[in-house]
Parts: C-alpha cells; sequence; structure tokens
C-alpha cells in the first residue's frame, strides 16, 4: 500500500522555508499562534522550549494522518545576554554596535514531532554556532540599520545578504545562523524520512 | 569632477559573480584564458599564484581608465592532497568517498590589481576554512554524484545545494567555500571602493 506523511514546517520563515527546500524536503508551511513561555534563560534551552511550543500547537491543528513537523526558534546570544528581533533602527544600532568587531553565539532549537498511525516520537535539539564580526564603522552601522534588513531579524542582521561583508568567519553550521540546522535536521530526520515510501528520498 | 572606476570580476562562475552581488559591489564580468602555471604544492600558495594569472590576464584586456581587478581560485585539500574538479562522475564519487565523515579544507586565494591614473597595486590573500562532513552511505554518495552538481566544482560538492545535508559544520568563512571570502574581499578592497566617488559605498 503507498503511504503518504504529510511534512510541515511549523515556521512564517521564508529564509527556512528555501533552506528545507535546498536540502530537498517537500513540505507544506502550516503556522499556528504560539503564546512563549520560557522557563530557561539559558540560550540553548529557550531555542529548544520555543521550537516545541510551536511545533505542538501546529501539530495540535492538523487532522488525522501521518506527519512529521518541523518547528525552529534562533536567537542570537553575546556575552550571555540573549539578542531576539530589534524593536526599532535605533535598537538595531544599538545592536549592531555591540557585535562589532566581536564574536558571539547564534542558537537554533529544533523539534521534530513525528506520528504515524498510533505511533508517535519526538526529538528535540539545538546547534550552536560561533560568528565573528569584522570591526564596523559609526557610518557603516547606521547604513546598514537603516536599510530596513535588520528589523525581522534575531541580532539585526542577516548574515546571508549585504552583511556578509562584516562577517570574518563562523564556527559550526551556516544555516544555523541564517535559521536552520539543515545538516543536522537531515541527518535526525532521515530516519523518518526513509519510512516514507514515496520515493523521494 | 565625477569619477568613475571599473570594477571587473575576472571569473566565469556564477557564484562568485552572485556573491559579489551579494556584497553590494557593481561589476562587470571578463575573462581571460590563462595558461595556468603553478611553481608550489601547498593550497594556499597554489590558490594565490592562480588568482594573480587570472587578474593579470584580465587588466590586460583592460583599455586605458581606473580599474580594480578582482579574481579568485578555488581547491580543496584533503590530508595534504589537492582536489580539483572532478574529472567524471566515477571520480565525483571516490572524492566524496574520501572526504565524508573527514574534515577537509577549502582554500580560496584573491588578488586584487588596481590601477588610477599612474597608481597600481595589488593585494593578494588566501582565505581557508575547515569543513567537517558526517558520513555518507554508498547510496546518498552515488545518488549526489549522479545529479551532476559535482562536476563543476572543487572536491566534487556544493556546500550552497542540497549538499548541505552531509555538512556538519565549518571554521572559517562560508562563502570562501562556496568561492570567494566575502568578508575579507569587501575589507581589503574597501579602501579603493572609498576613492571612488560614485557614492555607492
Amino acid at each position: 500500500m503507498k503511504h503518504r506523511m504529510k511534512i510541515i514546517l511549523a515556521s512564517a520563515s521564508p529564509r527556512r522555508k528555501e533552506l528545507l527546500e535546498q536540502i530537498g524536503i517537500p513540505f507544506e508551511v502550516l503556522v499556528s499562534h504560539v503564546e512563549e513561555k520560557v522557563t530557561s534563560v539559558r540560550p540553548g534551552q529557550v531555542v529548544e522550549e520555543l521550537s516545541g511550543q510551536k511545533a505542538e500547537a501546529v501539530l495540535g491543528l492538523l487532522e488525522e494522518g501521518d506527519a512529521l513537523v518541523i518547528a525552529a526558534d534562533t536567537v542570537v546570544a553575546l556575552e550571555g545576554r540573549i539578542l531576539g528581533k530589534p524593536a526599532d533602527t535605533e535598537n538595531a544600532v544599538e545592536m549592531l554596535r555591540s557585535l562589532a568587531g566581536k564574536t558571539h553565539q547564534v542558537y537554533t532549537g529544533v523539534t521534530l514531532l513525528y506520528r504515524r498511525g498510533e505511533e508517535t516520537a519526538r526529538k528535540v535539539f539545538h546547534e550552536k554556532t560561533k560568528v565573528h564580526f569584522y570591526p564596523m564603522t559609526e557610518e557603516e552601522i547606521r547604513s546598514y540599520a537603516a536599510s530596513g534588513e535588520p528589523l525581522d531579524k534575531a541580532g539585526a542582521y542577516g548574515i546571508q545578504g549585504i552583511f556578509a561583508r562584516y562577517v570574518r568567519g563562523i564556527e559550526g553550521d551556516y544555516n544555523n545562523v541564517v535559521g536552520l540546522p539543515a545538516g543536522r535536521l537531515y541527518q535526525e530526520a532521515k530516519e523518518w524520512l526513509e519510512s516514507e515510501e514515496s520515493g523521494n528520498f
């Protein structure tokens, strides 16, 4: 009997969508509003918790049937402090000023919820990537902040855009900084993707 | 007096073109056939030499006028051995088999040749990025090799495509693995870009 499992990305982020497409996983997007509740201050645990809440909310929306739900959350951490998305341009300037010339960490947490018939399973993990920035002049910071690019991005920068000018290097998965640890995600999901009989994998 | 400097990318690689666009540098592409001559076996020196030969050949084609020529060359090194582009699919399979589950190095050498009036200047550098691969099954290797993606790529893989599935992480500049160390390139070229009065920078 031919079998079809739905793969659901529980995120509206165009960057996560692109990364999942890049690694050849066919999926649909389904997003649910989540009241985010965080019990930890440790970045790795925070992103795991938040990805779990997103995944649960979306699984709750799904009708019966086999499904793999993929949810993720990303934060930037600098010297123990968590940076989310900037509130406005001035806030973006402050974040960029604090990151310039230094090394920070990007954490992306992922939750995979798998349901097949009566069987359910869950995997939760996070990946950490260190990012080294070149120094930036005040003019470079203000010009980038004014471009509007920082506003929907944790830490106020997008590594995959013009900001690559200021990135000296990283340690870890690059795609984790973009918003989804594509390598780890594929390796963790592989067993469930392969049990699928569609022949896509 | 308004001044206009030509910026020339001496490479036909679509990936280098995309990276230069990404960091907001306006340029034209001009490629010259080069008889590659290498005097070193050290990867960092090899890519510097080859990028220099490409840059010189293209500067030689340019008429009078101010110009910045950017040339690059990329190789993959595994345990002291240099891997270029695979000759065919079977060769790609061998390269991928040797890289799977291990760490290798990607070297990109860059030469910048700058000419402004009577003044000329040159900068040559290379960046090294370590790349860690997950183990791969024989089926995964053969399937990727058969996709044709490896054939125009040093080391037989493209980190920016579906191959991201097998990349555990890197140490260094990600764009250096794609073919151009965008961050270092921008930092090195900045002084010359800024002396330009077009207001693009």
